[in-house]
C-alpha cells in the first residue's frame, strides 16, 4: 500500500495545526506598543510550539522516507499521533494566555508526552511493517533522543507546580536537542 | 481520468475538518482545574468525531486504492460525502457544548446517517465506474458493516429523545466496529 | 513547467474555503429546535456556496487535465481566480446572516461575477499556453455556459434591490446548469 | 531526498495563510452599505497581503523547480520562512483594522523584512545543496530584486512613524516589482 497519501494527509493536518496556532495571537484593537507587548507570552508559546511541530514534521518526513511499507496499523498509529498534535493549539493558547502558569505548563507537558509516546508507537509499527533488516530499523540505533524526551517531559510535568520556569526551560531544552535532524537516518540513506 | 487529485482534495478537506473541530475546544481564560474540567464533554465529543473522521479517511483511502477509475459521477458523489462530513464540526460542537443533550445527540446521528448514505452512494459509483469484476466489487462482499451502520444510526436517532446515553453508546459502538480497517479489500490487494 | 503544484495549491485553497464557510454556521448555545431553526438561512447559503465551490473545483480539475502546459501567466491567472473564490466565505456569511437581504445578495452576485470572469481569463491563458490545436481549445467549443453565466449574474445583481428572491433563484439556476460537469472536455479526452 | 513533500507542506501552509487572512474581513451584522464601507481598509490590506503571499508561492515554486536537491538545512530554512509568513494574517489584520496607522504599518514592514531575509537564507541553502554550477545558481545572476527589497522595507519601517502613507506606498511598489515572475530562472529552464 502506498505511503503517498499518508504523507499528504499528515502534511495537511500539520500545516493546519501550525497555522491555527497563530490564531491565538489575537489582533489587538488599538495600534499601540502597549497592546503589542501584552501579546509577548502568547508569541513565545507560539514560537515554541511552531518549533515542536516543525520537529515532528521533519522527523516524520525522515521516518516515512526510510520506511517504505505502510500497513493498516501504521495508518491508525499515524492518526493517533495526529490526534495529540491537534491538541497543540489548545495547550499552546492556554499556556500563552496565562503567562506560563503552572497548570497550563503541566498540561502542555502532558500533550508533549502523549505525542512523544504516539510517535514512538508509530515508529515501532513502521519498523514492524518493514522488518528488522530495513533501513529504518538499522538507522534508528539506540534512539536515545526518542527515549530520553518522554522522561524529561515527565520531570517537567512533576516540576511545573513548583517552578513553571524550570518546566518550560526543559521543554525548550528538548526542542533544541531535536532541532538537529535525525542525521542517523539521513546518513544511512545517502552514505551506506 | 486520474484519481490523484480527488484523493488530494479529499485529504485536504478531511484534514481541515479534523483540525477545525478542535477549535470548539475553546481556550479557557483562567489557569485552573475547574476551567479545564468544564471542557470534558467537548473533549469527549471531539475524540468521538476524530475517530469517525479517521475511519472515513481510512476507508476512503482503501476504497480509492482498490477502485482505479474515476468518472464525473464519482467526483460529485465524493463532494456529496465531503458536504456531510463538513457538518461534523458543527454537530460535534453543539453536542459537546450541551453535554450530549437529546436534540444535539439526534442531530449528530442525522449527520452520521447522511455521511454513511453518501459513502454508500460513492462506493456504488466507484464500483459502477470500475465494473463488477473489479477488485473493489469483489472485495466488498456482503458489506455488512456498511449496511448495518445506517440502521444503528436510525435507532440511535429514534432513541435519543428518551435516552441520549443509549444513543451515544450506539455511536461509540459503530465507531469501534469500524476501527478495524477494511481487511477484506486489503487482503484482496495483497494476497489474492 | 509542471502543473502538479498548481493543482495541489488550488486544491488546498479550495478545500480550506469550503471548510471555512461552514464556520459561519455558528454553534448555538441552547439545545433547542428554535435555536436550530434560526440557522436555516445560513445553512441554505452554505449549501449554495458549497455547490459553487464544488463546480469550480470540478471544472478546474477538467480544465487543467486537458491543458498540459503551464506558463507564468497561468500561475497568476490562477491566483486571481483563487482571490475571488476566497471571498466566498465572507459573501456567503453576510447573505446568510441577513436572510438573503438585497445588498448582501447583490454582493454575492458581484463575487460570483468576478470569479466567473477570473475563470474565463484563466481559461484563455491556458489555451494560449497550449496552442489553438490543443485538447482544451477544441474541447471548449462555443463555451455557452461560460459566456451566459456572467450575463445572468449581472441581471441578478441589477434585480437584487427590487426582488432578492429572483436574484437568488438566478444563482441557483446557474449552479444547476453547471452541476452537469463539462462533458465536452471529458468526451474529447476519452472518446475522441 | 525528495522535494515533493517539502513543496506539498509549503503549499498547504501558504494556502491556509491566504485563507485565514480573509477571516479578518469579519462579516458585519447589518446589511447596509455603511457596514460594508467600514471594511474598506481591512479589504485593502487583505489584497496587499494576498499579492505578497502569491509572490512568495510563485517564486518558491520557481526556486524549488530549479533546485533539485533538498538537504536537512533546506527543510529548516523553509520552516523558518513559513514561520514569518505565518505572521502575515496577524500583521495584516492589525494594520487593516487600525486604518494603516504608523505602528501597525511598521510591524507589517518588519514581518515583510524577516520573510525576505528568510527567503534569502533558503535560497542560499538550496544553492549550497545543489552546487555553484546548478541551474538555480546560474539563473539567479545579480538577484537585484532580492537584494533591494529588504532595503526598501527598512526604509519603509523608518519612515512609517512620520508618514505611514509613504511606507505603505513602498510596500505596494515592492509588490508590483515582484509581480513579474522570476523570468531569469524560467528562461534558463526553457531556453538555455
Amino acid at each position: 500500500m502506498g505511503k503517498g497519501r499518508l504523507e499528504a494527509f499528515s502534511d495537511g493536518v500539520l500545516a493546519i495545526i501550525i497555522t491555527i496556532m497563530v490564531l491565538e495571537l489575537k489582533v489587538p484593537h488599538d495600534p499601540t506598543m502597549a497592546a503589542l507587548e501584552k501579546l509577548w507570552p502568547v508569541f513565545l508559546s507560539y514560537v515554541l510550539s511552531f518549533v515542536y511541530v516543525g520537529i515532528y514534521w521533519n522527523n516524520h518526513h525522515h521516518m516515512l522516507h526510510a520506511g517504505a511499507k505502510v500497513s493498516g496499523g501504521v495508518l491508525w498509529a499515524n492518526l493517533h499521533l495526529l490526534f495529540w498534535l491537534s491538541l497543540f493549539p489548545f495547550a499552546t493558547g492556554w499556556m500563552g494566555e496565562n503567562h506560563f502558569a503552572p497548570l497550563p505548563t503541566a498540561l502542555y507537558g502532558v500533550v508533549l508526552l502523549m505525542a512523544a509516546i504516539a510517535y514512538y508507537i508509530l515508529q515501532q509499527r513502521i519498523v514492524a511493517a518493514n522488518g528488522p533488516q530495513s533501513v529504518l530499523a538499522t538507522a534508528l540505533g539506540s534512539d536515545w533522543k526518542g527515549k530520553a524526551s518522554p522522561v524529561v517531559y515527565v520531570v517537567a510535568i512533576a516540576v511545573a507546580p513548583f517552578s513553571h520556569w524550570i518546566a518550560n526551560a526543559l521543554y525548550v531544552l528538548v526542542a533544541l536537542v531535536w532541532l538537529v535532524p535525525d542525521r542517523r537516518i539521513e546518513r544511512r540513506l545517502t552514505g551506506g
